[in-house]
């Protein structure tokens, strides 16, 4: 697995493509805050989420709260953003699709 | 279900039976930091106790980075501590202790 951080064109147009995803100011990490119906949509999701997480051996920084969860991605072992975090936010998205109204 | 406000010697005394949570300063909800050995194991823990939490329709607060968990409680309901808080933080323990080393 390669950890090189993404230079921000890279980042600006993963960004765009995502959709939703905003960029720290520090420029260090992508965050989204996810909506659901209800507890059980957002959990699951969760569980989706984290199954990618593991396959990744990537994992979010994630705060939930009933149907709302936060996410916040970034690459330790980089100090910034790689390509690992794009692959999870995508994963992320498709987890989140089929839940959302 | 009730949701009456526990006072602050049930919720002391509840407290010393737990083990490990924290009463906040403004005395309205509980909280515990719990510590796996990597992330399937908090994320397992985490899927156990969302099934409870759904059982039990009361739902925690909760944050998560890789192997730690970060749990709160309080009833929204209620404006503080009740018995659904208590109910879900035994839940939890049960979950943690077959998962702590």
């Amino acid at each position: 697995m390669k950890y090189e951080k993404l230079d921000r064109a890279a980042i600006d147009q993963n960004l765009s493509e995502l959709g939703g995803w905003t960029l720290a100011a520090d420029g260090l990490s992508i965050s989204k805050t996810f909506k659901f119906r209800n507890f059980v949509e957002a959990f699951g999701f969760m569980t989706e989420a984290a199954l990618a997480a593991e396959k990744y051996n990537h994992h979010p920084e994630w705060f939930n709260v009933y149907s709302r969860v936060d996410v916040k991605l970034t690459t330790h072992d980089a100090g910034g953003l790689t390509d690992h975090d794009i692959k999870l936010a995508k994963a992320m998205e498709k987890a989140a699709a089929h839940r959302l109204d």
